[in-house]
């Protein structure tokens, strides 16, 4: 069973797979391992996944074949586990638990050679929909504290597999960075009174100003955050208050974000060359999904720059592209 | 000038270089960029770098000629700059100032071919002293916060010459990762008052235990951190509490830590082939190098699996191989 511990300095707690340990021998060079030719995620074989938990099928079809558009399975080497108790323990000064919770993969579409945004804004809309019913259906799990949503676009972005999909786990932990976020958050409301996204949003799009953002519709903004950690790291934010991603269920607000997000990965693949990139759903927890101060958004990374050991080791970044000057170049490259 | 911003949300702070801004045409792959057979490190070609701001010379010779062997010279690209005021000022809610401070370059040997490791004990014990020279100088200037000492190895671990070398980076600010071991040791020690450092040698070292120490000397221990973030990740500490690096004065203090340093890292490169790698020196900041709550550590992160975006997103770390395993391996390379 892998287990989760907790670092007892900070406070970050790390999933250690203990059951899959890899020995020394079994590290190949960083970006050697590819695609054997034979994809899992391909119709036909949807007996190599796991049995799906979700999956559309306009035409029908039975579970498990083919005739889908967009298919959810667990991960088959999942790096938390839903079968067990959380069984939380100590050792000396150090915290454990199991490694509880759920990874689940979202297959976005049947075809292997098209990235989310070649996909039809319909399609992509289907992809966003399918997250939503994951979370929902997974926060019925008492244990689950969060369901983090990211994807991994590329190998140097640490995508395993090339057929496009996303990813999802389900931890009976906040992760660190989202926890910051809240308390950050939190201690601003407490200060003003006012959701930081909120203002955020606001000093981005008011008159005279936008010099950061790439593109706006009616209810979403697409723009790069004033202390960018990354070349073209670039965030998507409903302009009005929206705690949680789950709770978005008009179908218009799905359509309008599906073109969005696409439109914004069509501008970065035009603008880098359809670089690498990961992208992570940053939403309130479970238990708390209607919180005044936090503002659900997505963040994505374009990988354009080596990020290693360093800057997860100090926190510390060097951004040599202005967030201002990528936003220009973004605008620039018609939708 | 190279401009430092501030995260509204979490409080990070980052600098965007504004002034050698890169194109999207300027990012070549990731991984790209090769050595062009020039070296600016190597001797004879001390004018291809910044005046020197430290060298050894044990045989003489004069500054910025050969015969030395250890060099810090300033960063011809350097990150922030020595020149200029703070100018701390605010936008709508966003908080900048100047990218004032330092960015130099340790170049730890002569010798083109050989690695940190390779060296003499002798000679990376003039290393660690030349760090601590640096540190001492640096911190008297008082815009100075914190004193980064770090280093990439290795292409994939983001170096971009291949001449062994370690970076320092004198900042305005203390990084995030290191005003979160600060609050957290601080934490602890309103709780229990002990450093949490202290206690987790003591645990590790204990009677019976030591399933995660690699190594241990008279004053220092090498082992794996119970929360491993990464694959191998080793900390090198000393035994008993201090709080900064550059308090340590005893020669011998410095030829057994160089010992230490040199004898992880072998037995890293027999395991796993001479991975790429990173090193961060964790210590009290400028103006606190007494605490009672910190202890200073060097924290080796090996670049075995890749490290993207996401993790740096979201703050989670899934790391298959346990501690216990990996102190297994590395205690079986006989140093």
């Amino acid at each position: 069973m892998p287990e989760l511990r907790k670092d007892p300095v900070v406070g970050r707690w790390v999933i250690i797979s203990t059951e899959r340990s890899r020995r020394p021998t079994n590290f190949s060079p960083v970006g050697a391992q590819r695609s054997s030719g034979f994809c899992p995620f391909c119709p036909g074989a949807e007996d190599k996944t796991p049995p799906e938990v979700y999956a559309l099928r306009a035409n029908g079809g039975g579970a498990n074949g083919p005739g889908w558009t967009v298919r959810v399975v667990p991960n088959k080497f999942p790096a938390l586990q839903i079968e067990g108790t959380l069984d939380r323990r100590g050792e000396g000064l150090y915290d454990r638990m199991n490694g509880v919770g759920a990874h689940e993969v979202v297959i976005e579409s049947p075809r292997h050679d098209q990235d989310l945004s070649d996909l039809p804004v319909e399609h992509v809309e289907q992809v966003l929909l399918a997250y939503r019913e994951r979370v929902l259906d997974l926060h019925r799990d008492k244990r689950i504290r969060y369901v983090l949503i990211f994807k991994n676009h590329g190998d140097q972005a640490g995508a395993t597999l090339e057929h496009t999909h996303t990813q999802l786990i389900a931890t009976p932990i906040i992760p660190k960075n989202i926890q910051e976020e809240l308390e950050g958050a939190r201690r601003y409301w407490e200060l003003k009174e006012r959701c930081v996204f909120c203002d955020i949003v606001q000093q981005e799009t008011a008159e005279g100003e936008g010099r950061r953002v790439v593109s706006m519709s009616e209810r979403f903004v697409a723009m790069m955050p004033f202390a960018s950690r990354f070349p073209f790291e670039t965030w998507i934010l409903p302009r009005r208050h929206d705690a949680s991603y789950q709770t978005l269920a008009e179908p218009d607000e799905f359509r309008e974000l599906a073109a969005m997000l696409k439109d914004t990965l069509s501008r970065l693949n035009r603008a880098l060359d359809r670089p690498p990139f990961n992208f992570v759903l940053h939403t309130a927890p479970v238990s708390d999904q209607d919180l005044e101060y936090f503002h659900w958004h997505i963040e994505i990374m374009p990988t354009l720059t080596r990020v290693a050991g360093f800057e997860i080791g100090s926190g510390f970044y060097i951004n040599p592209t202005p967030p201002e000057d990528a936003a220009q170049y973004l605008r620039a490259m018609s939708s």
